[in-house]
């Protein structure tokens, strides 16, 4: 049986925060299939049109191969 | 017309967590000039004399050279 | 007397968010030995088993050698 | 509905040059789901048997997840 | 006909050492679809809990992106 | 009299090529004050509505503080 | 109760192989304190005097600060 | 009232050594504005028509936006 | 026989763009001997006295050390 | 016997130049248990209430775990 | 007399596994000139047309200028 | 006629300081063949036998490749 791990690469965006940027990106990414770790690897944002902060969060995410 | 945009460096500070640091900052950038996209390069901090945890966000952020 | 710093490396567990992981980690330290300054330098994470997104953020603390 | 982004990461291969090397890759990548952003992360290449120098660029290319 | 190559990100875990884990990640990637290249981008582990070290070493695979 | 250099930071814009967002930028500069020396430190871009590559590249450029 | 780990740097000699040197040093500091995880952060070397190959293998590992 | 802090770049330059070098350019600084503190993070250097080692040291330099 | 590669390293130099500064160094040093591939490190440039961008890119070149 | 080495980090600090920081730094942990090896990993600084540059030299060091 | 040391980069090759391709290299280099130290900067590697995989690894060799 | 550059690393020893590491390697590798430029990228150093502490800077170094 297969022990390999793919990685993959997202972003997540919120104008909450970092927290909730991570938290969207990732909990997505688990309801496809069970994460097994992440790893946060940049920071970005912009301003809205509206005039607030929007948090983009790139994450690098592990999961079993074959489940 | 130039398309060139400028980036520069800033440190955001605050003591109530990364977000209020980061909007701090980029928000004080937005108002002098409107604000393309930011990135964060570095998060360190101190404990202040009070024992609260200082949050201290360095971030690049990028504006068009002439708006 | 000595002027020069240790510099340690820990890694603050959270499941609200970064700023409580890092506010954890680094409050710890310092009830130690009085924290001079921190660096974050990494943060990552996983899904608990009870699916709440976990933050693991890893800090370098600079203390003074001896107070 | 999801903002997330998906990375992913391509190599293109040109013999003219590295404008067209990553042309090629980033339009070749648009046509199947649109291209959000890139970034060129390695620049590597060799000569090839009839002496031509052969550019090959990394890139990482950002799209909406689900359009 | 594209001469575009993927890149992706996998995880090969052997209790043997880093050659198995790295042979197991790539040989499982060549059955699927040709190899062009490796790149060996990280190595970690942990202790089993029957005491046997871990290795788990991270790859970047390059593949022709249509055969 | 001083000998120091200011490094500022800016990003050139072309559809047409790298060399072309590098020569924009540069050339900009060194209109308002000679340009020491530059160093590229990031290549990014998007496709354009119409859909061009724009490339957008990131320089580190050197210039006497007080000419 | 305190859920920080500690992260220590180690370097593990050995002139048999990569494999050998992360064993000893990783199962060295697993008898002293349970072995969160390692990472490998640096692969150097030097012949000894009898002609053979030392590997010196640098090591983060992480462990409860408190078990 | 703005924490903020700005971060400058800038190289000193002297045939002395390291030291002179990066003294002339962050004392040049701060009698410009109060220098909070300096990041060394190149340095790089040339020997000059008459034979001696001139040395370029390029440093990141955080002030108070606002004094 | 020996399988082993060199790695050295070169600047190619050119005012027409970032390709023929590539193809210059490349094929020079293709022309010494066969080389087997090439990275892209560094790419720097200056204004030239008559106004020209002058662009100037460092490179890897591997080669085998004895044909 | 155990062949394994502990790396530890420190900031030595000096007004007088970044030599007399790292002297001082490495031989105090010298004094503690003889030391192999150092690495110098960052140097930074402040200007000091009276005007003068001092230098702060971040070094990892390596010493025998058991002498 | 001189106390330089040249560093010298080389790529080593097997099918065996990583110690083989480091061993090749190294002793290779150190039959030439002795070596004084070695570091491991990247490992690649490729699947041979007989379904083997190939380790390549990129080592810097330093060793005394003038022996 | 070529203006391409070859690019060297040699490493600088002295108990004195970093300068005059930094200039002894420089000034030997100028005798052989003018140097353009050079680059720092390491300092590290050990404990003498008679308790000094030794400095050892790594420097590339840019020549042009036919004078």
């Amino acid at each position: 049986m297969s022990k390999t791990f793919e990685v993959i690469e997202r972003v997540g965006i919120s104008t909450e925060g970092v927290n909730e940027a991570i938290k969207e990106v990732i909990l997505e990414a688990n309801n496809e299939k069970k994460v097994g770790w992440f790893e946060v690897i940049e920071q970005r944002g912009r301003v809205t049109s509206d005039g607030k902060v929007e948090f983009q969060v790139k994450v690098r995410i592990g999961r079993k191969l074959k489940e």
